[in-house]
């Protein structure tokens, strides 16, 4: 009889599926009770979020289970990834891109800012601490403390309400340039490095092809975005059922991403840029005749989705991997360096714009940061790593605490900005 | 260059990722669209979405690209069965347990009966038509036929609002007590199977308890949900958090059908069960604090998840398989004894319900049928699988019949009874 009920769980995939169902109840559930009670004390609840997936991910420590099958879930993995591309299509919703456009300038020399000053420190820090390993490999620890992580900044703009400030706008503009500088240079370096291995020199060519998909996408998208949405819209109103826009726009929001991932992108930019391109008026007509409005909808699917995107980024923290005598000094000192990098940002936006908002904003580096250390820790230099396991767990280090400070910096430099609605 | 792509790929899942979110761009559009032209002919949108999914699912016929790694996602499947899931708390949603039990003794028969009928008439097939087979294959192609999946028959009565019906409940109760029946016939026969190939007899004490556990699950989640559900949301008013309600109800389903699947059902009872014991009441006091209904926020989720679940099925129906010469005789006389034996429920209905509407209620085998046929052809029975490729494809036949035929005859019958809402 045992093996009955291996038959039916094998037959229904009910083994895989009782884990995702367990978990987003728990998911649910607790990040909801975290997120009240840090909201409680004044702070964004996506921090509860956060702190409630540090636990889950380390309830080994205080005897509980361990959940790294359930970190290692391609299905729950997805989820946080589809809750973390709803949330910027939702914030993208929220700005046009004639908003963005008034930003390009400030926006870009930020972006620019963020991405060069981190490597240079990123690099000197490697100079120094690391005098034994190659440039290459100094360089490599400067590329992983320019990646920016848009996620967590979007969530405390939106749960402070200011997603439309001016420096809100620049630092969504800045991240989304950001993306398309972190691949170049990953790209550059990563070739370089490789081409060292195979003894050969990197192929500008390579180099471009990454770098003009990437615009591509985005220029493309944006234009021919802004041309199609209406029009879609429109058309759409012959079909009389119920719940087209959502149908439409979701699909429009996972098509991009679809798409931003093929140019080499995160698929966050295709659902922000999807976001940015669709506005209201584009199916006025359809809210007219009864369909309920798209950011209801949307609320109620991000509702679901990103709380399993933050908690599952907490979870990926373990404690025990970075508090070893060898790495904390090295943790820390990479972690003022991703600080200082990005806090520069703020010295150079406009007149009027808090650059304390915008430097804090900046500042989280989020999955990002760990996705480069990880292609670091495949690369390899004259047989080595050229990231190292300690070097890894100096980076996580790093992207933990930058991610973990944001939410309440930021949310107090915004109500110093006076830039939060009132509550 | 080539290499970092893959690595970069690697390292944030980029593969599996993209296929998903181009699947669910593809789905969304593309079952909205479906929907939308079998609506113009008077059928249920739930029609148009199963065939896009068949057109999906044999595009390789008509040169197309093949979807069969999609098909073979598990997160994919996931996703779908998250929309199943979703839609039966939904129904769930719009009635009480004394709703249920006013209807307790008929659905009982009813489902009874849809057991019993439709096993007897394959039994009586399969000793016809595969006299060679020893007489458990001819019971297990009868345990195949009693199988029920009460996900098409929930969603064309809520696209007709006719879930409050009297019939609509029998159909309900008794399709919640077939899940039942129907684990345990198939426990009964797999477990005969078994010890027959192992030279035993089967133990009755494993029977009992997975009967035992199946009751225990259904009894106990309605009486200790109905006593728990307004407690927690009255505790739950102490958070003062936006979407307390949706954390909460999402959390309570997802967890009762993790329960309800370690009980060896199927999860969609869990969700229906948790559906029922929760009440406007229970959080009338967190919505006059202008949190936003569930029905509404419950929409939004089942309008993305739920066309998945039907798109998914009906990409299943791989047309190859059952168009052949000597299928199709056979599959034609299980169909037609699958569609009498549970016709004949709509024979022991109470005076002044319709039986036509009981009876098509009961039809569809959705993919319930399909699990019970897999774990028929992983059996074996004196060197050879109880469900033979032929039975399979037969069985398989037999589902797509009556999956694709219920949608429009039940909403005829349905318009007859007076049922349905004004549209």
């Amino acid at each position: 009889m045992v093996t009955l009920g291996i038959l039916l769980s094998a037959a229904s995939g009910h083994g895989e599926q009782g884990r995702i169902l367990l978990a987003l109840a728990f998911v649910l559930v607790g990040a909801k009770l975290f997120g009240a009670l840090v909201e409680r004390v004044g702070q964004p609840a996506v921090l509860g979020e956060l702190l409630f997936g540090v636990l889950l991910g380390n309830l080994a420590l205080f005897g509980g289970p361990s959940l790294l099958s359930l970190e290692a879930s391609e299905t729950f993995a997805i989820l946080a990834e589809l809750g973390a591309i709803l949330l910027l299509f939702e914030v993208g919703l929220e700005s046009t891109p004639k908003d963005m456009m008034a930003v390009g300038v400030p926006a870009t020399v930020v972006a620019l800012v963020g991405v060069v000053a981190p490597m240079a420190l990123g690099y000197g820090v490697g100079r120094v601490m690391l005098p034994g390993e190659s440039w290459m490999a100094h360089a490599f620890l400067g590329a992983m403390l320019a990646a920016t992580s848009v996620g967590i900044t979007a969530r405390v703009l939106q749960e402070a309400k200011a997603i439309r400030t001016p420096s809100a706008r620049i630092i969504l503009g800045a991240a989304v340039i950001d993306d398309v500088l972190g691949l170049v240079v990953l790209a550059i370096i990563a070739g370089v490095i490789q081409a060292a291995g195979e003894g050969t020199t990197l192929a500008a060519s390579g180099i471009l092809a990454i770098v003009l998909k990437a615009l591509g996408f985005l220029v493309g998208a944006i234009l021919v975005g802004s041309y199609a949405s209406p029009r879609i819209f429109r058309h759409a109103l012959a079909l009389r059922s119920t719940g087209v826009v959502q149908a439409l726009a979701l699909g429009f929001c996972f098509g991009l991403a679809w798409l931003a991932a093929k140019a080499g992108l995160a698929p966050i930019v295709g659902a922000f840029a999807a976001g940015l391109v669709m506005e209201d008026v584009h199916f006025e007509d359809h809210l007219k005749r009864g369909e309920r409005p798209l950011h209801e909808n949307l609320h109620a699917l991000t509702g679901l989705l990103v709380p399993v995107f933050f908690v599952r980024m907490g979870m990926l923290v373990h404690v025990e991997n970075f508090v070893k005598p060898g790495v904390i000094g090295f943790a820390l000192l990479i972690t003022v360096a991703a600080i200082i990098g990005k806090w520069a940002c703020g010295l150079v936006v406009p007149r009027g714009i808090s650059g304390r908002t915008v430097g804090l904003g900046m500042m989280p580096r989020g999955e990002v940061g760990l996705i480069f250390a990880g292609i670091g820790a495949s690369l390899t230099l004259a047989g080595k790593p050229v990231v190292s396991p300690e070097t890894y767990a100096a980076a996580v280090f790093m992207v933990v605490v930058t991610t973990m400070a944001t939410p309440p910096l930021l949310l107090w430099s915004l109500k110093r900005d006076g830039a939060t609605a009132p509550a």
